[in-house]
């Protein structure tokens, strides 16, 4: 049997595991990524944590490391701009990280590892055309057409939450325009839709009890679920406005699907439902029964480290 | 030297051109699409085109037929549903040549075909990641991706002018939605824009001498070379409106270049100036320095029959 071993480079914390072809997850470490003095330093610590996997002699072949991180050329496997990691750039991480540990090292950034985890694992196995859309602090996307990670000039591709999808939005996003996608459906987005419903409309709701400041989009899932009014709208506008967007998405690859991780998505039917609706509505006649919206079925505090461990497979 | 033979199949008319692998038509024939009595006989006889060309005793290696006609499943060879086609849907086209003329035969929609045209003989020669846009009756596009057409599901990728870039747009498009780019910058939708104009503005104009049912978007093209105000807004407003559009489609597939062919860029900097100014105002900045906006460098004739000519190329 086949092993790889996925590392998932966070802000806070560096995820580490070894990982079955079938997605089983055999061990599992974290270390926090600024303890160390420099990324000189981290990568020696990261090698050691993989030579300690490796050397575990019940799993013999490892294929390769593969590292999900922010702001990866996944072309180059050079970690440039990264705002919220504490080493200057640019990082040659994989070549860093090939000459330590003399195992090949695949990079990409994360919503693009987690579109390969999802192939390699989860619901996209047999898929070759797809869009993977997470929904967290941000909103990441990866596209795969023809079984391949779309790249484009400089690895950039793929960044589907700054499509503006209302050009006339007051929304501002973090990159300094206005309407991203991101700005509704990104966990800061459903807080802001909440507020306005607040704002706007006279209904009881267990969210006035919270101070704005304090809202999270978990709270108004909670709320939801629990039949709040107000929050099951903020979910419904946001499953309108993305599927609205992936209707558009879907004129650019036709993908077989459009595949959604993240928080939000866990309060299934309140987003997903009126997504699908929106999506049916909005899109041109030729997809609308050729693209199936569907959930990722990878446990949400895996999906890191299975899409990082994905990538040897996939990413060269 | 290598010779392929193109053919265009348009609603009215069908060109088939006998072309060198630089690009060089050698010889060009046109018969009407509608001239025979069914898709057999129409079949037959551009089977009997081809062999006068492929006869010809001076030009011996070709290498293959390549087919550029609407509503084309690349992948298949089929033509489904293609309205301005006299002949009953589907159209295995494809194999119906391939076992007449004993030639191996590659096809695409027409937009694609261009796009592949345009990297095998024209200004994407060497470029491997664009976007090819088409501005005609309606807006055609091609992807190209790491070398390859973006073909997604049933062949189906890369319709850019349905997307939608204003949700709240009251412009209706044929394909029963609101506010696609079609609606705005093919040559009906420029035609649109300037009756708003004439509408909304007092301006002296030389359009207000042509019945509105009657101008054309070379009317509009003509008097703005004259310096009609009316008509130099209409340019810019498709101008900018585009360039919002290019912004988000460069956030997909991080081209190295967006591609425009078609009558209006041909009043360059009218349309194409406020373009590319728009483009810088709205793209990710990810984008603005890396994406460059050029015109298509085949002559508008020929870019048909080109577009065709290079499928055998590429497509399989």
């Amino acid at each position: 049997m086949k092993f790889s071993i996925g590392i998932d480079i966070g802000g806070t914390n560096t995820a580490i595991g070894l990982v079955s072809e079938e997605g089983d997850i055999l061990e599992r470490i974290a270390i926090p990524t600024t303890g160390e003095a420099d990324v000189n330093a981290y990568t020696t610590r990261l090698t050691d944590i993989v030579n300690r996997l490796r050397n575990n002699k019940v799993h013999p072949e490892i294929i390769g490391i593969g590292i999900g991180a922010p702001a990866v050329n996944h072309l180059t496997g050079v970690i440039e701009g990264a705002t919220n990691l504490p080493w200057p750039s640019p990082i040659p991480l994989r070549k860093m990280m090939e000459e330590r540990a003399l195992l090949p090292v695949s990079m990409a950034n994360d919503a693009n590892a987690a579109a390969i985890g999802e192939m390699t694992y989860g619901v996209a196995k047999s898929m070759h055309d797809f869009i993977y859309i997470t929904l967290g602090t941000g909103v990441g996307s990866g596209i795969v057409c023809d079984g391949r990670l779309l790249s484009g000039v400089r690895g950039l591709a793929g960044e589907l939450g700054h499509v503006v999808i209302d050009p006339h939005s007051k929304r501002m996003c973090a990159c300094g325009r206005n309407g991203c996608l991101q700005t509704y459906c990104s966990a800061s987005g459903i807080v802001t839709t909440a507020i306005e419903l607040l704002d706007g409309l006279d209904d009881n709701s267990s969210l006035r009890d919270i101070p704005s400041s304090e809202l999270s989009s978990r709270d108004i899932g909670e709320a939801a679920r629990k039949g709040d009014k107000i929050a099951i709208e903020a979910l419904r506008r946001t499953g309108e406005i993305l599927g609205f967007a992936c209707a558009q998405f879907a004129a650019f690859s036709s993908p077989e699907a459009i595949i959604l991780f993240g928080g939000p998505t866990r309060d299934a039917d309140l987003l997903t439902k009126p997504l699908i609706e929106s999506f049916q509505k909005n899109a041109l006649f030729l997809y609308r029964d050729s693209v199936r919206i569907l959930l990722s079925n990878l446990p949400a505090d895996d999906a890191a480290i299975l899409g990082a461990a994905s990538l040897p497979y996939s990413i060269n």
